[in-house]
């Protein structure tokens, strides 16, 4: 959108299934995140037998202003890459020194955040939990549960999407299944 | 907090009611609103029988740069000053080419927008429905049903409020009760 007066408006996002019936979803197959997960032998499994959604989510199409807020829902699926469990790219905003919103609307998780300074947290998803990532924080959310995991975000528009330096350098922490409950590792990959 | 680095944190907020078990209200109870509905009579006897609480938001502190985002939930309670339905005060942001989000989580009603141009709108809250606030347009929620309206709100830390001049000139449009249903008239005491 090129039009730098914007008109009030509004979209539906499902409370539950956190889906919209006004607008399309961007959506992330499993093939789309090849190196992010500790067990290579497993994604190459599961991108053979039928490449799964892992997530999507909701973007808009605003001018990208420092006064204009983009907003939707990101939708996590239920599963596991080995012992990993289903989970966001992540990213870094572009803007670093910009925060953004999340809330859980259902299901249950964590979202992974660190800073270039290697702070790192990782604070827990439940229906009702706000979570804020401040500014110069990566941001990945992880679905530890069965059911999808919906959260509703904001951030400024003009943020931007910084996918690249987790890529290439990844995660300092993954978060695996160890005897049925979610523990954070080193991830072995990180650069 | 004068503090620069914020750090991950969360916060609950009801997905219902709203309320968070972990921070504290501002409450607006009628009284604090002299002026602000067209039926003067109305108002006096309401607040001299009981001064109804109007409605309650959540303020965070965090510092007010344009980086850091406030968010929480604003519910406001059903009732009525003669026809006209409990709303919020309303504002303008400080820093007026801000914008602001609401996500509706429960119950009924709408928000009510209006820029220095003189571009209004009415937008419907229903529960999973979002509403972009652009920047330049001042906003009032409105109560239009029988429960609590509950919305989760997002914007720029650093926006401000200004209440003054809604306070001092009113908004052009106002929302009342006809045959049991929702009208829009013009403010007669509107400046
Ligand atoms: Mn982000
Ligand atoms: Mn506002």
């Amino acid at each position: 959108m090129t039009e730098t007066n914007v008109k009030p408006f509004n979209l539906d996002f499902d409370l539950v299934t956190g889906l919209s019936k006004s607008t399309k979803s961007t959506k992330r197959h499993l093939s789309k995140m090849k190196g992010m997960y500790a067990d290579d032998a497993a994604f190459a499994a599961a991108v053979q037998s039928g490449d799964p959604l892992v997530y999507e989510f909701y973007e808009l199409d605003l001018p990208e202003t420092s006064g204009n807020l983009l907003f939707g829902t990101s939708i996590v699926y239920p599963g596991k890459v080995g012992n990993e469990y289903y989970m966001t790219k992540g990213h870094f905003h572009t803007i670093l020194e910009t925060g953004e919103v999340y809330y859980c609307l259902s299901g249950e998780g964590a979202m992974l955040l660190e800073n270039p300074e290697g702070d790192w947290d990782l604070q827990r998803f439940i229906p009702g939990q706000a979570v804020y990532v401040p500014p110069r924080y990566a941001h990945r959310s992880i679905n530890l549960g069965t059911e999808p995991l919906v959260t509703f975000f904001t951030f400024r528009a003009d943020a931007g999407h910084d996918y690249g330096t987790i890529e290439t350098k990844g995660y300092r922490k993954l978060v695996i299944e160890k005897d049925g409950k979610p523990e954070i590792i080193d991830n072995p990959k990180w650069k």
